[in-house]
């Protein structure tokens, strides 16, 4: 029931993973609303969960979790919790999603804060993990080691790298180079199980210089907004030029249109599948509050990807691993 | 001397602005390098004032600073500092710059740390301000403070904006929404004498929401880094896409060469003049290490206006301004 575009682009979305054959769906939300959509080729075996209550885009993340009971996103939850479920996926209040996957799964031993991990596209083709994407503002060194763990967990099951690099986000590649926060989660991440490079640069995220992206969510979800905003820039700047071009190159427009909408293909955050929020005793994944069914169902695939590798078993692995020395 | 293309690049700049009637354009550096190089139309009274030494981009700022004596940086501040020029333009290493003008020109009274303010496209077509750019990494809310007062200050006196409008960089538009840092500085902005709007977000940065964005020389290196690196990788991009593409789309990529140059002089960061260094008694410009002489000409348009305008002692004058009640 949650998102921009809810409930029809998430039912719709869900009839496409349920037709690409990821798994068995269930739509949690109100029956009466949900029934009228779930029909046409795909739409067999879904199963729709009743829930009457919603949380409001605009509710706080403390209100959400006291009022969750009966909601959508809350009951979804519990399925998951209760093991009835795999996995669950929203486009609701993300904030409220979050402090209820917290609250009702709780975190896996051996990490403090659960977070989210935005997978975003690479000049390489090959996408990679920026987290955290904006679950934790003030972040200790120790919890951005954790990150670091969870996301390279998370890129060999879902992005299948076998030995993902980690990076800190810093203001400069020399080791020298950062705020406090990350010269000291450089020194600890010099020992941590993880295949740790060193600092990259903003500049750095475009290039796949590493594949994951350690930062705090803070400067984690100002990056993901940034580099959002700079694609809506550059389409809206291109679009605006063409309008104002003289004829020939409008015929250039139209003649070149094939070209423009594989770059579209290949930046649309459309088929990078949700932010996963890692660290829970559950796979959740964050769908963007824009999704399409394009969206959701890459979310879907994304869901069925961590079940089928256990992230959540491999970050507990990871973080029980004894310390490098 | 300092920077990738030097020394020709920075005179034929230099050159570029003394035909455009900019100012008096003095080189400082080798003589027997730059003599060869001051020819053709517009090199008319350029002086060159002999400075054997040079700091090299990998010195670290103190050890720039203790051998700046006789290098091409250390004698062009110096001439500042003596009032035998107005302004000082380098594309040299950029930290060594920070650190010889702090000691060298000192900080104006009332501001604690000098902060790098890049100037930067947006959507509207009226640049925005974005400071701290990179020289301070863990900041003080009241040097957040400050940034704002200088950054306004600048954005009056350089851009030609009347009341320019200051967001502080969160991750998230309402104002409960920051890091213990962001969320102090607001409160204190409230009361600071700019026109404080609030919280912006990453993706704000392209759309002019406000004229000027603060945060620590952190986060705002880190944004400016993303920003350019966005720029390549949508070039590039776009670049491979018609690589590949069929003979048709290839035409229309002809046709629609205008286009495509209108939107590269449109972002290109050489018309936006490098990045001024604000806080320091003395107007100094810190230019892209990668400047093209069209770079340097920009740059030093900028250093042009700063003097013509009085950005150092409107600066002195709003910090010595009363905070309102």
């Amino acid at each position: 029931m949650g998102g921009d575009h809810a409930p029809a682009e998430i039912v719709a979305g869900t009839i496409l993973a349920n037709r690409a054959g990821l798994g068995r769906m269930a739509l949690v939300g109100d029956r009466e609303q949900l029934a009228p959509l779930v029909h046409g080729p795909g739409s067999e075996d879904i199963a729709i969960i009743h829930a009457p209550g919603v949380i409001a885009m605009g509710d706080s993340p403390s209100v959400a979790v006291r009022g969750s009971a009966g909601t959508s996103l809350g009951v979804a939850v519990e399925l998951v919790r209760d093991g009835t479920a795999d996995a669950v996926v929203s486009a609701g209040n993300s904030g409220a999603f979050l402090a209820i996957a917290l609250i009702r799964l709780r975190t896996i031993p051996g990490i403090a804060r659960p977070a989210i991990a935005a997978v975003l596209p690479t000049r390489t083709g090959q996408p990679c993990v920026l987290l955290d994407a904006g679950a934790n503002v003030d972040c200790r060194p120790e919890w951005l080691v954790q990150f670091a763990i969870m996301g390279s967990a998370y890129a060999r099951a879902a992005l299948g790298i076998a030995n993902p690099r980690v990076g800190i986000v810093s203001n400069g590649e020399e080791r020298s180079k950062g705020n406090a926060q990350t010269i000291e989660t450089g020194v600890l991440l010099d020992s941590a199980p993880v295949n740790f490079i060193g600092n990259v640069e903003g500049r750095d995220l475009f290039d796949g210089a590493v594949d994951v992206f350690v930062t705090d969510g803070f400067v984690g979800n100002v990056m993901l907004k940034l580099a959002e905003g700079a694609g809506a820039f550059f389409r809206d700047t291109m679009k605006e030029s063409f309008e104002h071009a003289a004829p020939l190159s409008k015929v250039g427009a139209v003649l070149s249109k094939p070209v423009f909408n594989a770059m579209r293909d290949r930046m649309n955050y459309e088929n990078y599948g949700g932010a996963p929020l890692l660290g829970v005793r559950g796979n959740c994944i964050v769908a963007h509050g824009r999704s399409s069914r394009n969206a959701i169902c890459s979310a879907i695939r994304a869901a069925a990807a961590e079940v089928r590798e256990d992230v959540v078993g491999k970050i507990a692995q990871s973080v029980a691993q004894p310390i490098k020395t």
